[in-house]
């Protein structure tokens, strides 16, 4: 199997190649990075770029009328399978020659054209294991959040198809539309159709007016694809960390816990604007000094109250009447708090609360706290992350199980169909800034623990279609 | 001279009649207090209002070509003067019956066109002493800030002229044109026009240019009356205190010693910008919390290195870029810090911008510092200090030596005259308030301090006109 395993890696070469083709559209030619906002002509290029790229690979491809890109490896000859030791998992492969051999998918090459008939496989036994990300860009981003998921499993599927293996399940790979959501939406606005429908209740007829305008102008029509009940076998997302973890610590991999919920609240202090000459020191109720208190304990009570990875953060602040010679007589604060797990965030949350309460009493002013907003926290698949943190091991990859503290599409799969997340270092922490950045080879890993995990999946999963 | 001397006390009524009929002009309907910006028709319809009571009252008044209005109490016979005692001070009367009385001084009732030649008495041995401070309001401003000193000022002259005193020094009451500054300009403009001369070097074209226009839709034209050296003796000027010091401790009188100075610059601290979810606590550079550390600590520096009165102020905050879900790359802070004395609020804000250097080196972030501006302290006369002093004592006030923590006309007299100023209490220490307000007897015991200060000065100071 030494041979034939070898051909289980991916194209480190090809994959960093597909980078920086895709990362040319939408390029700012001052360098100011990239920026591929959903449904710009820069947006759709893009993915009609990705539509060539999976029918070159051999998938079936096509984009759904939300601008969701999918394409689609259905393996062949299932009844025939030879079983064959793959690392530690076991996996189905023929003889093969690489890139030389004959493809054993039909290869779609009619245009770009949205053909949904190229989704039912009637002869399918499993699920899919879909593998995405998205290719949408917050203005000025990176070439790498998003983006290395797509391309990584794209990559997968490649080397997949040219070892020849015989998988039980069809993988998909998925480009979800309008992720970022930096032009109109909430973001996660592709995944959301996938899984909830394009609309959910409460959407006001100006967002579905603006949403269609928006949709027709970037020339894409047909209805959003809806994920029927039990078409996926689980998901999986490779992403950029974007954030400082594993690059500081020197790890590979990280290996996602869960994405994590978010709590936040707004104290609005309340003290007396006044003369900032005429009132004594002893004589003042300056809200911002209140303000300030809060501020400074919020890290405090993360550190005492939280997990260890819980975050705390006051991002916004404004005081009235804000002049250099008046006391503040208003200074209102955003908090926020984020963990994985929603009672530690919870807990954290309330305190701080009741803080910002103990506050105003000591300094004497008043504060008015709005109620606390939350969205929960979306654990991933126990055994999934133990999938993934044993195919990086195989690859004698360092990995680490952590949180992901931004959201993410997986957390809109998560809830109906068992996922995972693969995070690769980002330089630095930096992402959405044309600094972003990912070396070639922590990609190529990413990509590679896909890679493995699908095949651990498609070995370890055994639920057939009906 | 008892029956004599009880004409030395102001009429509290007429003071506060003319309070609230002055307060008539430009009042909201819907109570949000008075409005006589400087040089709207409500101004210039208050001043001419003015105009009339000091005509009534029997002053030489009128207005100059920026606005400023003068109203002039010339003692005649003064060569005749028989010598009374009026208290602790030795002040020249005349048998009188009070209103009744006629007046021995030239009534102008010529309307109130500029007259320049009223303002010359060639037989005058004495320079005068001026009493003054300003009508012109902030928006939905109180009826005692400025006002209480001009009206006030005006009643002493009407009580004067009523008693029959005669006084060696002329006595003028000044309303300054534009000392709020609200609609034009940097405030003080009428008393920085009388002291300095109109437009100073700096004074850009566009100044000028919008200057005159204003005061050209106001219909006042003419010169701007300019200070002769020598032409005035001394300088008065009775205020509500805008600050809550009198009215915590319950006296009755402030004393002035001077005239805070602010020294003040902006920290602008830099760390760097980051996801709110992704970044882990200890990787943070956040510019908010060591902001918030240095506005916390202001009032600490300002107790330990001040002078006790030192007062010390963020009243300006802003963060960039001020998603509630990002960590503050940047917050700028504006910190300002007041005194009488210059030695003490240059020590402290030394002191401020070190810390606030300290505080980003621990923090590690960056911080820029700009240049600390500095409005000088302008301290006042002592022995005017005394006077005004022994006046409360001689009318069973409490007083009490403070500066003030606001600007106000007297700190540009007080480079050229020697000077005093009379505070009286403001309720809660609110100004610039619909709010503002002081008691009918206060304002009387504040008239009759200035009143008793003018008997004292007259009789104390003898520098004669050449």
């Amino acid at each position: 199997m030494t041979a034939k395993n070898n051909a289980f890696f991916v194209n480190s070469d090809r994959l960093w190649s597909d980078l920086e083709q895709l990362g040319q559209i939408g390029r700012d030619p001052r360098g100011r990075g990239v920026s591929r906002l959903a449904f710009t002509p820069e947006d759709v290029a893009g993915r009609r770029w990705l539509l060539a790229r999976m029918r070159e690979a051999g998938l079936k491809a096509w984009m759904d009328g939300v601008g969701n890109v999918f394409g689609r490896y259905e393996p062949t000859d299932v009844g025939e399978r030879e079983v064959t030791d793959c690392g530690s998992a076991k996996v189905a492969c023929r003889e093969t020659k690489g890139r030389e051999r004959e493809s054993a998918v039909n290869v779609d090459h009619s245009g770009t054209t949205p053909d949904s008939s190229v989704r039912d496989n009637p002869d399918a036994k499993y699920p899919a294991i879909m593998l995405g990300s998205h290719i949408d860009t917050v203005p000025e981003g990176g070439r790498f959040d998003g983006t290395v998921g797509v391309l990584g499993a794209l990559e997968c599927v490649r080397t997949l198809i040219e070892s020849g293996a015989i998988l039980k399940h069809s993988i998909e790979v998925a480009a979800f539309a309008n992720e970022e959501g930096s032009r109109i939406g909430h973001g996660t606005l592709g995944s959301r159709s996938f899984v909830q429908g394009l609309l959910r209740e409460g959407s006001s007829q100006d967002e579905v007016a603006g949403l269609a305008q928006v949709l027709e102008q970037a020339g894409i029509s047909g209805d959003p694809r809806r994920l029927k009940d039990g078409e996926l076998a689980c998901y999986l997302e490779l992403h950029i960390e974007q954030g400082g973890v594993l690059d500081a610590s020197g790890e590979d991999i990280g290996v996602v816990t869960g994405i994590v919920g978010i709590r936040s609240f707004t104290a609005k202090f309340l003290g007396m604007a006044n003369h900032a000459g005429t009132t004594p020191m002893n004589m003042r109720k300056d809200a911002l000094l209140a303000a300030a208190r809060f501020i400074l304990d919020v890290p405090e009570f993360v550190s005492e109250l939280g997990s260890g990875s819980s975050v705390g953060t006051c991002g916004r602040i404004s005081v009235l009447p804000g002049g250099q010679n008046v006391i503040p007589g208003e200074a209102e604060v955003s908090a926020e708090v984020r963990d994985v797990d929603n009672d530690v965030s919870e807990r954290i949350i309330l305190a701080l609360r009741e803080h910002a309460a103990a506050i105003a009493q000591e300094r004497d002013v008043q504060v008015s706290v709005s109620p606390a907003s939350a969205i929960l926290a979306v654990p991933l698949d126990e055994q999934i992350q133990g999938d993934i943190e044993a195919a990086a091991d195989e690859l004698n990859l360092r990995s680490r199980r952590m949180p992901s503290g931004a959201a993410h599409d997986c957390m809109h799969l998560a809830g109906l169909v068992p996922s995972g997340m693969v995070f690769v270092p980002s330089r630095k922490g930096i992402s959405h800034s044309p600094d972003e950045w990912t070396e070639r080879e922590q990609c190529a890993a990413g990509a590679n623990v896909l890679l493995k995990t699908v095949l651990r999946l498609d070995a370890r999963l055994d639920v057939r279609l009906d």
